[in-house]
């Protein structure tokens, strides 16, 4: 592959583009890698196709080397697939919908178990077909609220998903082992920094669940390591450890005035000046309401969600937790609508007669004593115990996760940290198998419910997160691996400086280099320079003025490093970078 | 590449899917490289994917072999872009429109001018910069009225198109021939036979346009051919060659009594018995009545169109003369709103009065004389000449084209055939330049408006093209570049006929042959014969009994010729085979 800039479509830009926040975006659109169509929907330039189609590459080899086999779904899909699995309302807003001539029901694929299900059923009957696990690499669509960050969350991307199906769960969870080590070799290619992360199953049902995620400052996920045990989870399946219920005595519950104090802060102020109590935030609890409704239905139930009031409720925790129902927040209106619960004065002791539903942090168990509303304005009550004075209807993993909360494995304090889901791998089990009836026929003539696995790397994204993590204040910096070409051959000067760059450009084509050569005739040293470091490939070759001494200068982008060699060696030390030490 | 029949993901059916018609339906299900998710829309399983997949790089090869550079676009694609161009509306039913979660209308994109050029707008400026060509293999859609025929006319399909960028008429017509060339050796690659047919531009604007067409029996589009000069257009792109204008007196138009002849062979019946006349339905003029409507727009105009009396309307040749016009039939309720039109008994006398548009076939020169309707039932008139009586608003290419018509190019007698299009080029000029105001800054600092070439292949549907040409009554027979693997190793047999086969499949793949080894352990000979009859691989080694007197025999897929061969030089036969003539 010879690449040259003086006819290569590509002209980098000298700002950062208005609407980009963060560093790969900002990037990839001034090197010219991709520009922005509409929000989240971004086109490729040839460079960054040449850089996605690295990325597949790569992808596509580990998939086939775990056995998984290639097959091509289409993006545009009946309702019915989606409709038999309930995903077709689920989805909600997410799903792009729409209407064929005929007043069809259509939906552009978010991701495809229902497909995939449906194929293996029309093509395996017998336990000896199974286990198989099959892959695509494919342009998905969702309707995100906030698509952001160019492509880093776009409504259309590429994406590689798999499917594993298997006759038992010991096969299930050999196939996602094996997931996991294909996944652990890509992104080791890709040059990616990752943590593997216990994930929740959100919207798509399963059991088990982690998740890749590459740590970065701009991440939208947050995630719950520990240092000392190895454990990682996003904050959405990180577990709060209970502590043992409490037995023994309390005084009865007794409601205090505590005027003008419907938040934690005044509450706590007004416990311990007016009623000599020596409280902090953790010793009351707070009563958040949410109002729930579930995708395809316009009902919504009121729900109290009950924590310890130093925490705040962690929406995207509350919504992992009550996946596939979606919490809302209960506004001015809806307390109009319930005197029964009074706002900034909430105490779950009414909560059962009001016939309204109560789900607490795991921390408040049977026996804890705390103070909390007395469901009238400026009254709170103290002494109100759980099991005595109020029963929840459950437990819920919504408050937030603070650095310093306890490992749930080992207890040691955990550290929080943002970053950006690349990968997923998911024990599905047999939701979307019973759902499509895929069974297979037995050894003794029985049949056997399938039991699945789904996979998924963003390909796209996986683009963007290289750029996130790879770059420096110049410009990209790429694996070589993922860049678009090997070494970028910088021709300059008023000599033959770019003839002889084109001729080391040919003899590094010949043997199996991807050149990159800036031969364009009136540009200054300068802007090469920068459109070099600002493109990103990692090793650069500088023919110069150096030249007329039979010298060359060969960059290592990565490190910045400069030193000068003949130029008879330039094709030699080009292809053995680029080739790597001999075996 | 191994591929493993004992574990690849195929099942071949023993019977063809109810919905085929055609033969490479019939055979891409049967042989399991296709499979229907909804109409129009398919998936591809693991031997499609591959074949489809060598189809692209064969495209890819020549565009890039051409200078043509490799971008991608979404297939989501907001209105604002063809809004400016009128394609909104121009698209019709055919354009699957959708709403996002805020209510902002996109498209899926059936075809991409709109988005290149705008693309080329943001990066270039300067006449230097020019000229460019980009394309993108993707994936399109059409919501097409009539899906047929597997992926042969799909709603969702893989297409490649490319677009030129020139300065100037000549630049356009250089980049053109240059599509035109590296569609040719694209094709001959592809195994594909196809005639290159003079084309019309239809809804897409501009001036020169070819197609190229496969020939087959089973093709949707007619072509006219001229074995004599060479000359082939699409049926719609033929044109009528026109009498010279005729001069000299005719007797004075004369009104007849013709009870009850509403069909021109009942007037030309009628005519010669009472009215002593011997005409031909070719002296009649035959008047079809249409409306017209524009995309967009609910209004229709109504408009009539004379053709000789033995000739039909072809309908997509008047669509073609219209667009992007949609001409529909006139209907029982339309007459009865129009009093002034006679069904069965229109003549153009009337229609000035009337205010309806009338455009003859080019045969209907003025001063021709034509027995044809008097506007009033069962009533014709002779002697009615045009120029003289009536005076037509125009001509159009709406009559059928019949084999033996003459060549617009020598006048010898055409033939006509049918074929799918397989590729297509066209001179846009600057349609598209002029909505989007696509200037170069010329030397001179004025502006050149830039004109552009828009060029298609269809990637899937050549998958389904050369099955159409390839196959025999046993199934596919894939050319070797298309097919899914170079060799099909049948391992038949009890003992160690399989271990065998695996190993020289194993040795050839070493060699870098696409080998597909049926090891299949409970399979009969005649059912791995049957499938590899049916899959179509060019080069058939069965290792089956002979293999105790170290024999295997060596199948030619296409000729059907077999020889025994032996096994020991099983291996450099087929290498040989793949890797051709040494040089």
């Amino acid at each position: 592959m010879l690449l040259r800039m003086s006819s290569l479509f590509l002209r980098t830009l000298r700002d950062d583009p208005a609407d980009a926040e963060v560093p790969s975006h900002k990037l990839l659109v001034r090197a010219g890698y991709v520009r922005r169509v509409a929000p989240g929907i971004y086109s490729w330039l040839p460079l960054g196709k040449i850089v996605m189609e690295n990325v597949a590459a790569v992808v596509r080899d580990e998939m086939n080397k775990m056995g998984a086999q290639e097959v091509l779904f289409p993006a545009l899909l009946p309702r019915e697939y989606y409709e038999a699995t309930g995903r077709w309302t689920e989805y909600g807003d997410t799903l792009f919908r729409l209407k064929d001539r005929k007043g069809g029901d259509y939906l552009l694929g978010p991701t495809h178990e229902e497909l995939f299900t449906d194929m293996v059923k029309g093509e395996y009957s017998s336990y000896k077909d199974f286990p198989v696990t099959l892959y695509q690499i494919q342009t998905k669509y969702r309707d995100e609220a906030r698509p952001r960050a160019g492509i880093l969350r776009g409504r259309e991307f590429v994406m590689k998903d798999s499917y594993s199906f298997d006759l038992d769960d010991d096969g299930l969870k050999r196939s996602y082992e094996q997931h996991r080590e294909a996944y652990i070799k890509t992104f080791d290619r890709l040059g990616i920094r990752y943590k593997i992360c216990f994930a929740t199953s959100g919207a798509m049902g399963g059991s088990a669940s982690e998740e890749f995620l590459a740590p970065t400052p701009t991440g939208e996920d947050t995630f719950v390591a520990c240092h000392s045990c190895g454990y990682a989870a996003n904050a959405e399946a990180y577990t709060t450890t209970p502590p043992a219920s409490v037995t023994g005595e309390h005084p009865a519950l007794e409601v205090l005035d505590t005027p003008g104090t419907p938040t934690i802060e005044s509450l706590v102020a007004c416990m311990n000046s007016d009623h000599g109590m020596a409280i902090t935030g953790a010793d009351t609890l707070k009563n958040v309401v949410v109002k729930v409704t579930t995708p395809g239905s316009t009902k919504s139930e009121i729900l109290v969600i009950g924590v310890p009031g130093d925490r705040e409720v962690d929406f995207k925790r509350l919504e992992a937790s009550l996946a596939p129902g979606e919490p809302a927040i209960f506004e001015e209106a809806d307390f109009a609508k319930n005197p029964g619960l009074v706002r900034g004065y909430i105490g779950p002791q009414v909560l059962k007669d009001l016939g309204i539903r109560y789900l607490v942090d795991p921390r408040v168990v049977s026996g804890t004593s705390w103070v909390t509303g007395a469901n009238e304005p400026g009254k709170h009550a103290r002494n109100v115990v759980a099991g005595r004075d109020f029963t929840p209807d459950g437990t819920v993993e919504a408050a937030e996760v603070r650095p310093g909360d306890p490992c749930p494995r080992c207890g040691s304090e955990v550290s929080l940290d943002r970053g950006i889901e690349i990968g997923h791998i998911f024990q599905l089990g047999r939701k979307y198998a019973d759902a499509a009836k895929l069974d297979a026929l037995g050894p003794d003539g029985k049949p056997i419910r399938i039991t699945m696995g789904s996979y998924g790397v963003g390909v796209s994204r996986a683009v963007a997160v290289i750029a996130e993590q790879w770059h420096d204040e110049l410009g990209l910096v790429w694996p070589r691996e993922i860049s678009p070409a090997d070494v970028h051959i910088v021709g300059t000067g008023k000599e033959n400086q770019v003839e002889k760059a084109l001729e080391i450009a040919a003899a590094l084509e010949a043997r199996g280099v991807r050149v990159l050569v800036d031969d364009r005739p009136s540009v200054s040293p300068g802007v090469k320079f920068k459109d070099s470091e600002l493109l990103g490939v990692p090793t650069v070759l500088v023919v110069g003025r150096g030249l007329s001494q039979g010298l060359a200068e060969l960059r290592d982008r990565a490190s910045g490093e400069k030193q000068e060699i003949p130029i008879d060696e330039a094709v030699e030390r080009i292809a053995a970078l680029v080739e790597g030490p001999a075996a």
